[in-house]
């Protein structure tokens, strides 16, 4: 789906232009960066890179695309769709940061050089690639952090996502940000995401009541037994529940449909029984209903996994369940049956979890859907790609509003590290630059604010964009790793930093720099570029 | 990429469970709807009835996709594997509403009928692709309600869109709510959307300076002559403009970069020469810029098309712009040149095109981005699907939030006119209900609070749900409009709607409502699935 074609017409029709003007060939440097972390926090996490080295290393334009261009775009010469047809990105390199990177505001994720015709080309391309998988994976990872890492983390999202392609690439990169799990089929077999789900509130209310259910035997865990009438067995227990010392009286008849439907869901699978519980009443059916059948699970052998939530007050409701739970436990001697999981799933985002945590309460795992993938808090990361040089020329992109104006130079990028570990500073340097060196004091600028500025001593030093793809160059390439390998690098890395940058409340900004020299270049060009006013 | 395993596990699991208690063809019925319009609105658009036909069109399970299933699911039995290797959509009756009509919460946007299994496997696509599909649809509406019907709108979102796909749907659906144009070009090369687009800010500043432009030629409009030398005709009038009367003293030195890359733009595309005008300063550079190629433009017989403002005081900016046109269209005699057309295109949303036409405003196009087309206002619809029959007993679904309460039973929903022709109210019946009839007085009541009904006498009465997908009914299929023809049925339907719902100030909610039998029926099933309370 990710062609040369979907891009804005704007990149064919300055294509043209360069083409007219015999500029195409121009080498241009452009830097892929954002201006602000999302969410109101001081990180962002970088995805999307495998799938932008993807498209360049299969981009071409076809016979079909060119016929679509030369109708939209008629009088163009057929010169130029001749070498649209021609072009790949062979002459293309792109050095990156590593994805599942914690990176910040104006340090480039992405420097693209090559001719600049082409380079254009992928500018739509790359930022709808990036914008998003970025975004979403930034959004996962804050929600992990509040979450804890004790807690199991389910993307629920397919349905409320932007599109179907939207639910594939929210399951992908919500794993990558540290979620556990995903209920997308499709997007657990492209991708190797574990996937999880059980029934919902549809299946409950499909049954009409016990005596629907004919087939009601049931082998054992060990196969050694078999139990006739396993439906009779979970009546008993909703009966002993019912008489219990501790539970007696907290409840009256549970919902038969429901009963029915917990049943026929165990019997369907015994070995991960897992009941949503909220249909009729959580503690005066779902629950009792649950254990009921649970009981009956043990009694053959298996393990019951736990119950979903999916309404109402999360934090009550699971504390109550928690409470019933270790009743029956401690009523009828079933070891471990107080720890069985509590998944809540209703609207549930980052300000939830860390209300639920402030209240307390017995949830084990949470099922995130709206919020995680359409990052309901903040619908867009935007991303920019900006020409900083052409042909060995450094270019400047003004503004009125400083923080849009572009860095220009092609430039390197190194993350320092301090004494204790923690990254301290990015810095920017021009091209030719010696990088900072270990042990040796450096000055680090901002790169609009006079003002602000701080000596540094690394006791490390980390250049952070490396070769993707080499194009002509003699760079040797970066492997692209697994997604699996990006998840642990993105929770290792999002362990390594320190924890005031990463605090939901006022986290203190991590510091983006630039040298002296490359300083001083910028607001040197900045002053030669902008005309000067004149009030009158 | 919509496959069927384009869906949450739990609609395998369940399936496997109904499978295993031999209810899998039970016959059951969803209904598909919403429950709160988005954006603040009383008004929502559907979009997405055409992607789901074509879902079960070709919905089929492939053998390589029950392999994945069986990994997935292991302790299944293989019975089950054969069944959904056999299943398709020829038993599935759908029932929808026309695409592009305005809709309302509660009342269904489709009613699906089918083997219980099946249908329910049809649950996340098809909430997937309505859900997003109808909230930018609606986005796009509201946008163009907004800036009204005189200007133009151009959808410039894909870089800012949530995935690539996200891009193409944002596109479709947003041309479909009533949009001229995209920027996209695949989605305009896949559904026919008129595209649009210049160039960037990166083209500006690509150039350094009219030497660069060694191919100066231009041939005039009729063919009959030849410029060798048009950059200097651009020089020569931007000295005119400088030197004349109006103008003289507004500006000094204007960006000769800019000016080389606007130059170039124009002998690349003389007919179609629309200029970006920010990238150093509007007034001192980029519009004085824009108005000496412009002239030289018109002396070869050319008209230039205008310029694109991208950030800044839109308003103030695109007053003076138009000032500027027309100083230049009174000192050199050149008519037309004052209704020059202006594009502005910085974050633009509904808020701040309100603002602009509060404070006066010259510009005739917008271009909107992100906030269309992440809906950044609010990034989901919440679209749910929900079991309403099965066997022929109606079914509920309760919940201790009102507003989330079913309303049970396969139902029948019409649309009442008034008088003055604008729709009144939606009324939904049992299947089995008579339907309202024209001059006939009929009492519409709220499905879940007892004292708001009202009795209307419609003037005319359109039953809303249509048969999309027969199944193996005798009903005949609707045909599927094609996208303009959808688009053109919406644009329609705003107009019929009266004024006061689709205000963005204090809309008036339209009446969504019940017969008084399905009243009573529906609070009848209530009563008897609750279990009472008991206060301790």
């Amino acid at each position: 789906m990710v062609t040369p074609l979907l891009t804005d017409l704007y990149q064919f029709t300055m294509a043209y232009a360069y083409w007219k003007a015999g500029k195409h060939l121009d080498r241009a440097v452009f830097d892929l960066y954002f201006r602000k972390n999302p969410f109101g926090g001081e990180f962002t996490i970088f995805g999307g890179l495998e799938e932008c080295i993807r498209f360049i290393a299969n981009f071409k334009i076809t016979e079909d695309e060119i016929k679509f261009l030369r109708s939209v775009m008629p009088t163009c010469e057929d010169g130029f769709f001749e070498y649209l047809s021609s072009i790949d990105c062979s002459d293309v390199e792109v050095y990156a940061i590593h994805e599942g990177y914690v990176v910040f505001p104006k340090v480039p994720l992405m420097r693209i050089e090559g001719p600049v015709a082409v380079v254009q080309l992928l500018e739509t391309p790359f930022l709808s690639l990036v914008n998003y998988a970025s975004l979403v994976t930034t959004n996962a990872a804050r929600h992990r952090l509040v979450a804890g890492k004790s807690k199991n983390l389910l993307e629920f999202g397919l349905r409320r996502a932007q599109g179907p392609d939207g639910g594939i690439s929210a399951s992908r990169y919500s794993y990558m940000g540290g979620f556990d799990a995903t209920s997308n089929v499709a997007a657990g077999r492209l991708f190797g995401i574990p996937i999880r789900g059980t029934h919902s509130h549809a299946f409950v209310s499909s049954f009409m009541g016990l005596d629907e259910i004919t087939d009601k035997a049931l082998i054992s865990s060990d196969g050694s037994s078999k139990c006739e009438d396993f439906v009779s067995l979970v009546q008993n227990w909703l009966i002993k529940i019912k008489d219990s010392s501790s539970l007696g009286g907290t409840f009256g008849e549970t919902n038969q449909s429901e009963l029915a439907a917990f049943t026929s869901y165990a019997l369907a699978f015994p070995n991960s029984f897992l009941a949503l519980v909220d249909t009729y009443d959580v503690m005066r059916s779902g629950v009792p209903n649950f254990c009921a059948v649970a009981l009956a699970l043990n009694d053959m052998g298996y393990k019951a996994v736990g119950i979903r939530l999916d309404s109402g007050d999360l934090a009550y409701q699971s504390a109550e369940t928690r409470k019933f739970f270790h009743a029956i436990e401690k009523d009828f001697g079933i070891v471990g049956f107080g720890q069985m999981n509590i998944t809540a799933s209703n609207d549930l985002n980052e300000e939830t979890i860390d209300a639920l945590n402030k209240q307390g309460h017995e949830v084990d795992a949470f099922g995130i859907g709206t919020y995680l993938v359409t990052c309901y808090a903040q619908a867009a990361l935007g991303c920019v790609f900006k020409l900083v040089e052409i042909n060995k020329q450094p270019r400047i992109k003004l503004s009125e509003d400083v923080t849009k104006v572009s860095i220009p130079c092609k430039k390197k990028c190194y993350r320092l590290y301090g004494k204790e570990g923690y990254p301290l500073v990015d810095i920017m340097t021009g091209e030719d630059e010696p990088g900072p060196k270990i042990g040796e004091r450096l000055l680090c600028r901002h790169p609009f604010i006079e003002s602000k500025r701080a000596y540094v001593v690394p006791q490390h030093v980390e250049e952070l964009l490396k070769c993707y793809w080499p194009g002509n160059s003699s760079n040797s390439r970066e492997e692209l790793p697994s997604l699996y390998e990006i998840r642990s690098r993105c929770i290792q890395h999002l362990d390594w930093m320190r924890p005031d940058h990463m605090r939901r409340l006022n986290p203190t900004p991590y510091k983006v720099s630039v040298t002296a020299k490359l300083y001083d270049f910028i607001h040197f060009l900045w002053l030669n570029e902008a005309p000067v006013g004149e009030l009158q």
